[in-house]
């Protein structure tokens, strides 16, 4: 373990933080749902905390991780920084199976967007194409004419029982930035984390009028 | 009466003001609807007034109440601090029910959201279910395979008569931290002011999934 | 004309400008639609400019009005301050003729609401009824139980043909504290600028409530 | 090339940017979407860099081009500050004939609005006539009782080949003030960054309420 320097990628810290914020008022997560993770060095990552308001969350609270570069799907990790008063999230061994399958995601973020819930609720297939809006440019390989498919895994109680299955699907779907988890959300990623939040920005707008668009049709308007 | 110390319980009286201010831009107190408690001793709570803009209260505009710790549903209590300049809250009864009922209550949320009003209206039965999210482990108690019940009580035209009725069904479902008012809003508890904040943003969230999927069903998209 | 004091009102005009701004967040005067004003005397208004961003307005840019008490409904008064980059607001008269057929009036907020406009496309009617919501209690006068009946006008390509109109028609619905206009918006008012925010607010919420349920009802849902 | 001052058109650069965090909170410009140009001479205009979160742009970040003015579509201009670390718009091209073919154009927006998208959805001819809305009257030229009819062009890969396109259309349709291209969004301009956003607001709350009423017809609500 080579770091114990609580001050350290202090400026990632206050990134997660601020985003959060963000995150709250667009309604990805309400509760203490969702969370984000940004990879501060090859083997290095912050994560937000468990069980907590992520629109509160300081630099202070924020876990540092060490996880080992490997393609096997095993989410281990050792933690370098713990904060007190914090349980580590959840959904940690997820964020490192994304970090150990896709090497160019640099930062994850975890939202419980109405948006992408209940797009999983009318689509029953273990997957969705998603097509017929310039807003696929703003996903890095994607164009308009193209069309652009992520998975959806069934949800499971415990959320680390998924780590594994994220990282096999993640190694499946090569061009996809994201896993869907029906009635959960999503998990999205960037190469750094500006582009995690325009991906996710980009798959929130296009759930949206995936559902809207299925809605129109229902009614014979398209 | 033991307590005159207009400037005790500030940082509470501060939270519920800034807390008041959150939930206005959630659509949750408009007009002058809805209100928050918060206890401070075991038989002491502070009460938002009635009658006003939530998101303009300031600590000053607080109640202190002091009620007596027993079991019976009668909602005595008597008022240790009165801003001169506003009338106690209707609901304040109904604060004091949930408090004797629910011994581990310590903040309670008055909401007028639309999302549960609405969903007041497609329930008819004197309770709902709640099931399918991920959003539901976010209620104290719940898990995601699992459900979660919440009693509906019709409304009255006096809020006050309304706390004998809160009283009981709070007693009679002892997983519950919220009870729906049909036409009105919702009641939302937890042990502290930030577990009710949880509690609410997940009720709400919930609340908002139950009637897009029915609507969502009703034409054969689900 | 017996005032010419350029900051007379001051208090009311910040109240004006702050209040613009909250109207804008909420959807109320986009474009350069709606507009506000506070009555400062029996005989004196002030009154928003026309066709500029609502939420960008300073004090310096109202207009103060003054009209004459009676019960006739032309709606004639003087302009005693006339910001000179400024065209005085075709609402003009519509809010003089409020004032004069509303004594209790102390301000009237002039709203573009797509809630209150999507309501006068479903209802085709003369006037609308809001039953069946709590929030009817924010309505001074309202109750639960009761019901709460608003005109609609037709509208008219000049908002000056409408002061006529307005003045005739809240002489005849006294327990109304607005007149909505079909396809345009709505004129609420109260005693006081809060008022009139309070009553705006629980508007607002019931003619959402109202096509909502509309909607809900059409899939058999309620 | 006359200027190379980066300090230049200063207000008008933070105007662009201020406007853009707005229309990022109005969900125009969500991932990397939508952009914003104002014309700061006869043949020179900033344009907002591509590819960057549009709500976090700096005045340094804007770059300053010189077209020539001709009745020609051919969007032909040179680059007369270009930061060093950002790509020149695809949609440059497009403002360069959008000031071309109407002189009168002192700024043009360009949102991904899923508002206006979903419009483009639902109509399926190549123009969109708006009508019924008293909102109309803050699009220059309007009436409520006329319509007001706008071109909707096909979307194609590269934005830049869209700019013939939109050159020849603003020039068949002189009363519009933009141009809706499908699946993507829209263009619209007006003779100050005022006006533009004015009638982008107009715009948007007309296709909101364009789309409602059609589902609200197919619901035999009207």
């Amino acid at each position: 373990m080579k770091l114990k320097l609580s001050e350290t990628y202090q400026t990632e810290k206050e990134m997660i933080c601020e985003l959060c914020k963000k995150f709250y008022v667009l309604g990805w997560v309400s509760g203490t749902g969702g969370g984000m993770s940004i990879k501060v060095e090859d083997n290095l990552a912050l994560i937000a905390p468990s069980g907590v308001q992520k629109e509160e969350i300081k630099p202070s609270d924020l876990f540092l991780i060490d996880f080992f570069l490997s393609t096997e799907h095993s989410a281990s990790y050792s933690i370098v920084e713990n904060p007190p008063e914090h349980k580590i999230s959840a959904c940690t061994s997820i964020f490192v199976n994304i970090y150990k399958q896709r090497a160019s995601a640099g930062a994850v973020i975890h939202s419980h967007s109405l948006n992408a819930v209940m797009l999983t609720k009318v689509v029953k297939d273990k997957e969705v194409t998603l097509k017929g809006y310039e807003m696929l440019k703003g996903l890095e390989g994607s164009t308009y004419f193209g069309s652009h498919t992520l998975p959806i895994l069934d949800n499971v109680e415990h959320e680390c029982d998924l780590a594994d299955a994220v990282g096999e699907i993640v190694a499946k779907y090569p061009s996809a930035h994201a896993v869907l988890v029906r009635d959960h959300g999503i998990y999205v990623w960037g190469k750094t984390p500006q582009q995690a939040k325009v991906h996710a920005e980009c798959y929130d707008y296009l759930f949206s009028a995936y559902v809207k668009e299925l809605h129109l049709k229902a009614l014979n308007l398209i």
